[in-house]
């Protein structure tokens, strides 16, 4: 699952924002004034009107909140489990001395609490803490098993949690991870606690099934694979926990149904804009900022979306990028032109047109689902600002 | 983690009863009676009264009340996770075509709705069914992962669900099982729904525990264990879940704190004297009934309950054994001779003798915490039919 990157890594814009590329819907952009400083300010420990920094202070503020809840959670597992999440949160060394911490970004725990403030207040953020921690050890249970699974072995750079100690403890402390979330919220008196469990629950399903099909995927040949299939993955397996995060925070503040479904929209299609960009980061981002080589993607002939809309797209490069794709990497020093060259060719088939296009087309929609459920533009200020964070990264 | 064995491998008694060997506990296995017909009959599906065969009409009846819950909430999982599912259940043929199903003995369930009639009689019972479903659910995703962790290729007499399917589809497959058995307790009304969930949740983070000291512990050489960590091993990794369906039937039955933490000791003993009846069915069981070659876990150079009890006896042949356990085992028909010599050093260590009376002590136990919460013997009948029917096996 893809990974936030690190802060320093997305202050610059580096794709359209919404509204400005695509074909912006009518009256949604319009509705909700990106970049105001909207959210409603804490009572406790406030720093003060937000600006242009604004979703920067808010990941700040989540982990001021939910980091010490998070860190207790982890904390009460037995040993060998404890370790390595503790590991895996950034907390500790390999060796168990204490690290700096790198957990990422806490955007999860983030757009619950802003979710719960846009339709709460400040007293629905506050009370909607554990249900943030619950999220965030979800989504780490997620990135544990997903790394086993795919045999990757970094994340943020760092070795991941299997090459360190092993399969067998990484899957189990994944496993107690999921345990963990759920447990939080049943020990959680809030009365959306439970609707909340069940769809926290829900989304688990979903994420495994989006892991199903992104490994089956790209299983298969180039040609076998259709936009539409790619981006039902996508949803599944980044949208889904970003609209479940969104929802469960409404539930927080009490919202009926049709606002937790507006608040779950505006979260997946955050969460695919967010991925979209991603995509367009991992074929055409800077090794520098993304701490992988260029053109990683290429060389592991990843499906991502720019390269299934290439291949897709019709174009004279689309044969030239099925030909590239059919045959298998060569890690050599000489296949650097090569990857070089297959980016080339997903440019020119309009794979990274199609991607950016896409991501602002679906960061509109995102807005159009919010605006349904929180009118008020200074209340969806907090939202907002943190899918845009998500989507304007350096490439 | 064990599994307990067909039917038709369970009827005879192999091994001495609890009360008839190992030292009786005062107080304990009289005040409630041993296979009385206590069990409270249902209203609707009466068999009639429950004979010496009471054990296997309550799984039977467990079976029909669980099933259709059970089958139901797989069959709601997505294409790939349901089929893996369905194919672990027994329920379908590795192509997808309907099976007969061999889905274990529904132990677990009929321990949940047991508890709940002992302690409040068939309307509990009946209410306790979506609880008794999500402990088998759980029970069946730690199964999963063991598998795949443990590399172990057969299970209930056919391929392991990794085996078929990949390892990524059986992670996966366990992922959502888990989330799956926390989503029945999170849309079950009952007012115990919730602190069961917690329970049970708190139950996967010990059946890990448990899994990775056994994993931990099989790594290190035969003299660096002691009876005392493999005991605690095996009480996390299947007393555990045991005493958590066991206080979550109480829970579901209204009881008070004490209550459940009585029916939870119940449980946990019963298991623990399982595992010591089913370690030593692991040496010396009819491969018949095992379906497993004569000796499979001493080829395994597995540190099973007799054998660490073997190693630390003191005796000539504690020596000896280490000897044995200390070199690989070759996979050659000269073999057989050395496997047969291994179990009579562990038998003549006093291994074997050791494993039987602690299981009857355990067993005591358990009749000792059920008879705390349950003084009536009618009442307790069902449980302690249960609890006997585990421990008493072909060897």
């Amino acid at each position: 699952m893809a990974e936030f990157m690190t802060e320093t890594e997305q202050r610059s814009p580096g794709v359209p924002r919404p509204g400005t590329a695509g074909e912006p819907r009518p009256g949604t952009a319009g509705e909700v004034r990106p970049g105001t400083a909207g959210e409603p300010r804490e009572k406790a420990g406030d720093t003060g009107p937000l600006d242009g920094q604004e979703a920067a202070v808010l990941l700040e503020r989540t982990r001021a909140l939910v980091d010490p809840e998070l860190r207790a959670a982890v904390e009460s597992l037995p040993g060998s489990m404890r370790r390595v999440a503790l590991y895996h949160f950034g907390w500790e060394h390999a060796d168990g001395t204490p690290a700096a911490g790198n957990a990422g970004k806490a955007i999860r725990p983030a757009l619950v609490l802003a979710a719960a403030a846009a339709l709460g207040g400040p007293a629905a953020r506050v009370a909607a803490v554990r249900a943030a921690a619950a999220v965030e050890v979800i989504h780490n249970f997620t990135l544990l098993h997903d790394d086993v699974m795919d045999r990757d072995t970094s994340r943020r750079h760092r070795p991941t949690a299997w090459t360190v100690f092993g399969d067998a403890d990484a899957i189990l402390a994944g496993d107690a991870l999921q345990a963990l979330a759920l447990r939080l919220l049943a020990e959680d008196p809030h009365p959306a606690a439970v609707p909340a469990a069940a769809r926290l629950a829900d989304c688990v399903v979903e994420l495994c099934a989006g892991q199903h099909a992104d490994t089956e995927l790209e299983q298969r040949a180039p040609d076998a694979v259709t936009l539409d299939e790619v981006l039902a993955m996508a949803e599944s397996k980044t949208g889904a926990l970003l609209g479940c995060a969104c929802a469960m925070g409404a539930l927080y503040a009490g919202a009926g149904q049709e606002e937790v479904a507006a608040l779950n929209g505006f979260g997946r299609q955050a969460g695919l804009a967010f991925q979209l960009i991603d995509d367009v980061i991992g074929i055409w981002g800077n090794p520098q900022h993304t701490g992988k080589p260029a053109g990683a993607d290429l060389a592991a002939r990843k499906k991502s979306l720019p390269v299934v809309a290439a291949l897709g797209s019709g174009t004279p490069e689309a044969a030239e990028l099925a030909a590239l794709y059919g045959k298998p990497y060569l890690e050599e020093e000489a296949e650097a032109g090569e990857i070089a060259r297959t980016a080339l060719v997903v440019e020119r088939a309009g794979g990274r047109d199609w991607a950016q296009a896409e991501a602002a087309d679906r960061m509109a929609l995102a807005v159009q689902e919010l605006s349904r459920a929180v009118p008020d533009p200074e209340a969806a200020g907090g939202l907002l600002a943190l899918a845009e964070f998500v989507t304007r990264r350096h490439s």
